[in-house]
């Protein structure tokens, strides 16, 4: 039989304004797919195979091997179970074994074999895809170094070229040459693709791709040559056996350089791929999934606030008033609301940009590659705004829980801790931003000189980036949001094109110039990727899939996202007088009166992400709210209680505290 | 033989335009005391009992017991060593033994023995004290229950007096009653003194405190009718035990009340205490402290990070020239300069917030305790401020070293861990500026009614919050920029009382006006501390110790702090025309310019922060710049390396993959 759910949050359900499951069909593709999803996850979260203890309750090792057992059932369940669709997959495998958190298995799956399927000829595929889909062989993807991320040519690992035997040769000259990072690579896989400098004759042709076994297939240890090990502990992914690669002189067949673009012939000749845009296309789907991982994970932990914000009371608002549901605190309206309307606006953002990601892919596979730059720029300032602001929103959401946000029972650290990397894999946020940057000055410039700019940035061409003084608006207009957040994008990228302009007259020449408005430079990147999130967020509001409720709380939301950015940074729309420091007094009464009116339903709205307790993993979150009994029942489970009397007592405690008392 | 210093931070040093030595020593309060807290912090340090593993290796069990027996040892050696003022104690334990970090005798010292020594009668001194003095007893403060926090009226533990046996009999009446949080509860203490609610003849007489023995001093088991343990893992604090719990009649005696003030006869007559403000003044002491926690643990950030970024090179700024260091990157100094502006804007204003509490302190001996309220409001501001910069900024830092920061090697995370807590424990921070704000709001209605405001808020009764339009600033000039954050601050308590009257005339009782313009109220309450940053720092360039180099550098440092909120927080003066778009762009541009000045200065400004190595504990952070060298030594010392191949092959990954082999 079902727990009683707690009263305050079945209140808060009965009262709200709308049917959350008229959302979660918006936000996950129709019933259909949500019914798919829900039985997929549940496979996952009801198998006793996949029960054991919390994570937080073990040592690192612990938890290695126990997502390592978990990895091998994955594969096995998956296969007994018939799923083979990405979709279900993901579902069952990243949402419901492994709740959104790092694995053994990560990287074979999400990089060696997408490369191996990519970037290897059929001869390639034929000897190592199968083995390697059957997992006879596990791989990784080794490219980042100790001294070199970001910037790919900076790579030292060298690969030579021997015409002689037709082999590589590869080696690890320095430290800072020593792979480092790659996930998996540590104690888990024997194969990877290395990614080293390939030199041929002396002269050196950039980085590229080989196929190279590590450990033995007999015993697991490190081949001759190879040096292999984990980095040690980090922040989170406790279970990921991120890891060290040195190599001393290690021959590798020439068949092992991964040959599908560019080739080394037998003799030593070096034919170049056709073209080198086409890797932009993995990057910026990678990109998408990274703000659907941000949205997702800035989700849970605004699910886990705002239920616990319902179920604890605190405080005495009126003498002889019982305490009330902290979420009637309007500054505790203020830390949370904003923030579940980011989830709703980073979501909807991933769906839009996965969708353009596909739809630009058809036209790319017909040979037109001309929507890469864009669709690279867009999806790099979505990646870069997603992930800094789920991080602050994620620790928004743990402080807002209190003290009980700090523990681990929250299931709060555990989300910040293992996804406050997407602010720096995948390309650093502040470079990816520099790049969106790069896009939109040139195409600012390309409309200086009268050309018609199309897509995302048509914008720039479009609008005057003049303000208008005087007059009045009704700044909860979404058309009026939209031309905001328009406007502000527009001028601050002819404010920095400007600034680069003016710091190139002082003398500097183009990086020095570059560099000097970089500060510049990044906030118009940032401005333009904000007016996508406005804009999408308001047209996705129109969708048939909304019933007038649901589309009237979202509409809320969607007012509340863009007024309070506008109200955070009212500077940059003050600056140029585009809005009045009346139109800022407008915008702030009216986030106080939508929050008010987003308050029945905050519940609702996050019970309409769909996370089911099993992927949230959290005592404050939990769907019921009978939090404070589950809390103590958790914490009497952890390893300190197992014993009344811990054993340090006997080995340091008991002789002091007797010595100390003989001494009085 | 020391190892040689990392080439790119040997010239940073030899660069730099002023000697730290003298800013060490304008810190630290000049040169002895600074011999003396380096040779102290030495002692502790050079130790070789306290030299263990690093505890990011170590489960959470294994880091308590490590952290215990230098508890224990720490007791031994202070009294060897002869260490007894308060300076060298925290200098050896908190600093050099814990390295800021959370210990299982924490309470005893911070709280059982300050409330022993502050709220127990001669008599009871005589009986307790000596005991916990000399550690033949351990104790700790039971105040948090797991459903109350913030509001001490809350709670539900009770004290029921029984006149018939002159004993009080303790229970826990409901699981939100379980006492929860209390450090050093779950598994060290066999003492605590416990707030609770006094019962009397039926009758409740709110909070009190009593003496309570938990524990067998025979076999440390919990005594009849207590249930004790350890509330489960944490975000961090993995060496303190904070721990539950929950009494089911247990009774003590009448003499276990702590009765300093308050006291119960032994007919049950209840005798009030003379003032109930005086316990402010403790409170006002450690929100001090923390704001001086915050601003260290900030630095150590920061001195990790900028070092780091001298160390790092990344990416080709010009074709063909070498990588550049990544503090070279603009972008770089705007993440990291305004934090090392901060961690000193903060520490100075600890010290100064230390030094105001002492003096007060002396006019309260005097009886007069007028100055309590303005000492409150603003430590309680300072403390809301400090913490919540802190957090941000410590998280900068890390995600500026790129991968590394997400590293336990660069140490950023354990500092981060360990100190967020600040933001919410001793009162949680939107709490506590909504008290501050509750002054700003009596002061600035006295003013109105003509009284003359004294002290911080002064300024509320002289400054007209009327904008001077058109004039010309110079925004680099130390007085305008205090000026302008007098008048922000001036300008948003006079919105937030406005705000409040108009919440009122709508019809909303007090207590509901009061929520519904709490976001204002905070905002007033923030920029009036942030005023208090400012101009503290601006005043204590004077200072005498500085010469004249130094004093150049900590002014730029001090203009930066500023500025930077100023242009990153612009509408509060744009929105009623203060300062100009045309203040706004030259503030940009001054900052820049600032950036380019400090650059140089960079390493040595965080090398006058004076936290040695083993203070740090971090790789990336090393004062030799050594920095490739080390991460790999560290990670093939951490426990996964143990053995090359992981025992969890031989149980999972082995029988896999040769299953698989044989099916190809």
């Amino acid at each position: 039989m079902a727990a009683k759910m707690n009263p305050d949050l079945k209140k808060e359900r009965d009262g709200a304004s709308f049917d959350p499951e008229k959302i979660v069909n918006f936000l996950y593709g129709g019933p259909d797919r949500v019914r798919r999803r829900r039985e997929v996850v549940s496979l996952a979260l009801d198998d006793p195979d996949f029960q054991h203890e919390d994570l937080n309750f073990m040592s690192r090792e612990q938890q290695y091997e126990t997502q390592l057992k978990k990895s091998i059932l994955v594969v096995q369940k998956q296969k007994e179970l018939g799923l083979v669709s990405p979709e279900d997959m993901g579902n069952y495998n990243y949402n419901g074994v492994f709740k959104g958190m790092s694995g053994p298995f990560g990287l074979h799956t999400s990089m060696f074999l997408p490369t191996l399927r990519g970037q290897a000829t059929a001869e390639q595929k034929a000897k190592w895809l199968k083995m390697a889909e059957n997992y006879a062989i596990i791989g990784t993807y080794a490219q980042t170094e100790m001294g070199h991320g970001t910037f790919l040519r900076g790579l030292e690992t060298t690969s030579t070229y021997d015409p002689q035997t037709q082999e590589f040769v590869l080696n690890t000259p320095t430290p800072t040459g020593t792979k480092w990072w790659p996930g998996c690579l540590g104690k888990t896989s024997n194969y990877c693709v290395l990614m080293a400098q390939l030199y041929i004759h002396g002269k050196s042709y950039g980085p590229h791709p080989f196929m190279v076994q590590i450990r033995s297939l007999q015993d697991h240890k490190p081949l001759p040559g190879v040096t292999v090990g984990d980095i040690g502990p980090k922040f989170g992914y406790a279970g990921n056996d991120n890891g060290f690669l040195r190599f001393d002189n290690v021959r590798i067949p020439r068949d092992n350089m991964l040959m599908k673009y560019s080739r080394v012939e037998p003799d030593g000749t070096y034919v170049k791929p056709p073209s080198s845009k086409l890797a932009y296309g993995t990057m910026v789907q990678v990109r998408s999934f990274i703000v659907s991982e941000a949205s997702d994970s800035l989700a849970k932990a605004v699910t886990i606030a705002v239920r616990y914000s319902c179920v604890r009371r605190q405080s005495e608002m009126k003498p002889g008033h019982p305490e009330p549901q902290v979420l009637d605190y309007v500054t505790q309206q203020y830390k949370l609301f904003p923030y579940l309307a980011a989830a709703y606006a980073f979501m909807l953002a991933a769906r839009s940009m996965i969708f353009v990601y596909f739809r630009s892919m058809e036209k790319i596979g017909r040979g037109d590659i001309t929507v890469l730059p864009e669709l690279h720029a867009l999806s790099s300032g979505l990646k870069s705004l997603s992930s800094w602001v789920m991080n602050a929103g994620i620790e928004e959401c743990r402080m807002a829980c209190g003290g009980h946000g700090y523990s681990h029972a929250s299931g709060i650290p555990s989300i910040y801790m293992e996804h406050t990397p997407a602010a720096t894999y995948e390309g650093e946020n502040t470079v990816l931003m520099l790049q969106t940057a790069r896009y939109l000055m040139k195409s600012y410039n390309q409309s200086l000189q009268g050309e018609k700019l199309a897509g995302s940035v048509a914008y720039l061409s479009g609008v005057q980036p003049v303000p208008v003084a005087g007059r009045t608006r009704n700044v909860l207009d979404l058309n009026v949001l939209i031309q905001a957040f328009q406007h502000r994008a527009a001028r601050l990228v002819h404010e920095a094109a400007l600034q680069l302009k003016k710091e190139r007259q002082t003398g500097k020449d183009q990086p020095d110039a570059w560099n000097a408005a970089s500060v510049d430079l990044v906030k118009a990147a940032k401005a333009h990727s904000q007016y996508f999130v406005v804009k999408n967020f308001a047209d996705r509001l129109t969708d048939p899939a909304l019933d007038s409720a649901a589309r009237a709380v979202l509409t809320r939301l969607c007012q509340l996202y863009a007024l309070h950015d506008i109200v955070n940074s009212s500077g940059d729309f003050l600056e140029d007088g585009y809005l009045t420091g009346s139109d800022i007094r407008q915008a702030r009464r009216h986030i106080n009166a939508l929050m008010a009116k987003l308050r029945p339903d905050a519940v609702a709205l996050v019970d309409a992400f769909d996370f089911p307790d099993g992927i949230l993993n959290s005592i404050l979150g939990r769907y019921d709210g009978n939090v404070y009994q589950h809390l103590l029942e958790w914490a009497k489970a952890s390893p300190l209680n197992k014993t009344d009397v811990h054993e340090s007592y006997y080995k340091y405690l008991k002789p002091f505290l007797e010595a100390n008392r003989a001494k009085l």
